[in-house]
């Protein structure tokens, strides 16, 4: 316990190369071989992994792909995951604008955005996870069935979402402006179950692409 | 005075023919002519009128149409209009269903649809002001820059209207799920300004038809 509380995030994650993949080369185009799983479910912006633990313990058939650009927060969701054993959980140390080069044409059968940073200056609008340069990515790695679900506090990423993602053509199949008022059993991140405690709106949104365009 | 209170609102709207319309035949396709106005902006649902009665005062070379099939509601905007002697501005004590009867093909500017009943029992989906039956006829009497403007304080209506624009394929032109919070200047209805003091979000969406569709 001594040794690990000296070392960085940054050495932690190279210490488990298992668990936070780094050979890419090996794994585009064969993650669900490689794992043994038929479904490959991925959340951008994992944060400290409560959400994508939980999921993963419930959905023991799909793979669980964690992205999350900070160590020191992915090495929380890293630790949790150990020490629960968790075979169908990995974790990507790495910026999603690089997306294309961990995964093959239609792999990925869902992507998670939760509370993503709303980058609210204008200047910043391609850095919002949900602008088209980051649509075009997912398009790419998402197979045709595959949806996108979405959950911001953010009012305003939420409307630059909605209306992006309508004139980006996505199919809409289901949204909320209260998510918790309207809904049970909603599986939280950390930071959302801060966020309701002060009894905020949570705003869901859940959209494919349209097939064939 | 004595005798006004003892008519009823359906003979009030009766004695003024002038600004509450009957005659349609005389009327469609012709309201722009008959009105000396190049534009038509239509409120469904109209109330009491504040909104559209301020709207009009600003935008004197617009003709207000205020359709609202409640007569006892609809006198109250009436004897305001009367009051401040508004000449583009009139009425309809009619069934939104039948709004083909009234305007003619692309004849509309704008239609307001503001805090519209949310009639939130599935059985009732298709009375909903933003259910796909109203929808294709907003379609026809709409011309193709013309856009359409709610506003709600309910959630679920909310989520339904924009799940079923973006599959009608309307395009999203500006949205808001916290409009008061993130815009200047918004002119209110009597109801909203009864739901802000509750501080309470209003949801907004503006929207058009795209064309060619």
């Amino acid at each position: 316990m001594r040794l690990r509380k000296d070392k960085t995030a940054n050495e932690v994650v190279l210490e488990n190369p298992n668990l936070v993949i780094k050979n890419f080369e090996e794994k585009i185009n064969n993650w669900k071989k490689i794992y043994k799983r038929e479904k490959i479910y991925l959340e951008i912006g994992m944060g400290k992994g409560k959400f994508i633990i939980e999921h993963a313990l419930k959905n023991k058939d799909i793979l669980f792909v964690g992205l999350e650009k900070e160590a020191t927060v992915l090495v929380k969701a890293l630790k949790k995951a150990k020490s629960l054993g968790i075979d169908n959980l990995v974790f990507l140390n790495e910026d999603a604008a690089n997306i294309k080069t961990f995964f093959g044409n239609k792999e990925i059968d869902k992507i998670y955005l939760n509370f993503s940073d709303p980058w609210p200056k204008k200047r910043h609008t391609k850095r919002r996870l949900t602008s088209e340069t980051f649509l075009m990515d997912y398009k790419f790695i998402l197979n045709e069935d595959a949806d996108i679900e979405l959950k911001t506090d953010n009012s305003k990423l939420f409307a630059y979402t909605v209306v992006t993602l309508n004139n980006y053509n996505m199919e809409f199949l289901d949204l909320s402006v209260d998510l918790h008022s309207e809904r049970e059993d909603v599986i939280t991140t950390e930071y959302e179950d801060k966020f309701l405690k002060n009894n905020k709106p949570i705003y869901f949104l859940k959209v494919k692409f349209r097939n064939g365009e």
